[in-house]
């Protein structure tokens, strides 16, 4: 074993029945900022989930036209309901991705086990890409009934409900923030995975491939 | 050196002025695997990028309406324009890569330069948020044209204009696979870059975090 700061590894690291041998304190101090950067991200995507969706799902809005009332809700465009669907789901995902974490650090593990990073990476991947599809279709909707569409004859409705539109507005803010962070956060749990494999680095360098 | 599939890595690997040595011919297979795949995702998304973009940038329906002529065209739109955009930006973004992959090859080089890892490894992020992103909104643009919104008095257009909207449906169709593929692009140049981070993975299982 070699004391210079590099680890010398043969075949340890990478089976979570093993316990590989620690050298270098700028390694722990990038893992631990990794941990909290992770836990800080899984909060605040869990805690502005649940936000955009109580925001967009709790929005209503009712107006009397010629003694008609209509009421204005989010079940009336599919892309809200889509956007509160998959916040609901990515807080509820990030809650229990806290709860690892937290559970991880009391016990003081390492994640050394690869099919949990896998489980972990490919949730975090599905969930960024889903909340940025959620988000993005509500925008688009959203232009719709600011500005309306003029070639196509379709009427602007937030000149009508205005109240209404203000509130799905600050929900759609909320759910980009959730997703820039899942996008981050999908970075960190590949970063999580793939240094497992990092065992393949040492390769020919002027190997045909 | 060990001979029993396992390198032995000693600062080496991750410095491109070093040259790695190589064990176990398992790797050289996941190492030329990773490279195919690269290699056809990029063509894929560069070919099916200009599909897109072509489909649905060259698409116009003339429609006579008691002797107004009325013309349908992807600018009106923003979605359809966004797409057209985001299409051709990914592909000339992977016809890029394409050469930069095709020159590694013939030069038989392995990505070992953190730096060039890391540009590469942002590019597809990038890309693949903003193609899902286009594709989702254009997606949500084509439900209203298709469906209309009843409760909003937005009409169908896809009545009027059925040939417009078939070609922009087979071109969103394709920016949906363009998307795909960039997702797992992005999944493959994490995989890239974050293995040459392997050397952390030598640290204590019971550390405090």
């Amino acid at each position: 074993m070699s004391s210079n700061g590099v680890g010398v590894g043969v075949g340890v690291g990478v089976r979570p029945g093993n316990v590989p041998v620690y050298h270098g304190s700028d390694l722990k101090v990038v893992d631990r900022r990794v941990r909290i950067a992770e836990l800080v991200f899984r909060c605040v995507i869990c805690g502005l989930g649940v936000l955009a969706a109580a925001l967009i799902g709790t929005d209503t809005q009712v107006k009397v036209i010629f003694s008609i009332q209509k009421k204005a809700k989010f079940t009336d465009m599919k892309a809200l309901v889509f956007l509160v669907v998959a916040n609901g789901i990515a807080a509820s995902y990030c809650f229990l991705q806290v709860l690892r974490c937290v559970v991880s650090i009391l016990r003081g593990n390492v994640l050394f086990n690869k099919p949990l990073a896998w489980i972990i990476f490919s949730g975090d991947q599905v969930i960024a890409y889903l909340t940025l599809a959620a988000v993005a279709a509500a925008a688009q909707s959203a232009v719709f009934a600011k500005l309306g569409q003029q070639e196509l004859q379709w009427m602007k409705i937030c000149t009508m409900y205005g109240k209404f539109c203000n509130q799905v507005g600050e929900g759609i803010a909320s759910a980009l923030v959730v997703s820039l962070c899942m996008g981050a956060l999908a970075s960190l749990s590949a970063f999580n995975l793939f240094r497992l494999y990092g065992d393949n680095k040492g390769k020919n360098s002027s190997g045909r491939w």
